[in-house]
């Protein structure tokens, strides 16, 4: 399984601006990403803070595809080109998209 | 859910560093995490490049407990202690240790 994981920093404005970010992104963005052809999955968590740190990351995203072929396929479609555009808007320079990959080798037993 | 999302920098050293660090990791470290009382579940990737830029971060590994509470019991537990004695050794100052929290209310629909 590939995964677009998408890490969204803070934007400037504090929590009001961030209530705003997530609305947008929920109300407009969300609904273009849910459909994309060989979507498989999508998680979208809250950032609560870092451990013995800090994180200007607000949001993370993860975007299920069976591979990497699906993925660049799904990148490629209208869907996530709308989705891609909104976010250019409510959420400029804020993401990193890193391209994961399952690594069950790496789990124990 | 909460989750504890770890996101790894390569080492220094090249392929053979990041082979060394991946080994120990599964060999060494996860087996104490799998340990963990209230680890709900466990999923790993390796990073396989960014979208329209570089990122210097090789695994990303996603730990799943029921909330805020059973996560900080967990982290507090002897596999856990065990198994950040032997991160800090195999990878030391690699990791960023996020706290993230599952968001439905901003999935659509």
């Amino acid at each position: 399984m590939t995964t677009l994981l998408v890490l969204y920093r803070r934007p400037e404005g504090g929590s009001e601006a961030l209530a705003t970010l997530e609305r947008r992104y929920r109300d407009e963005h969300l609904p273009h990403v849910a459909q994309t052809p060989g979507l498989r999955g999508t998680r979208v968590w809250r950032v609560d803070g870092a451990l013995g740190g800090d994180t200007d990351l607000a949001l993370v995203a993860a975007l299920d595809f069976d591979d990497r072929g699906a993925m660049d396929e799904g990148l490629r479609s209208d869907p996530m080109r709308q989705a891609g555009r909104i976010l250019r808007e409510i959420a400029p320079g804020l993401a990193t998209f890193l391209v994961v990959e399952d690594a069950p080798d790496l789990l124990p037993g």
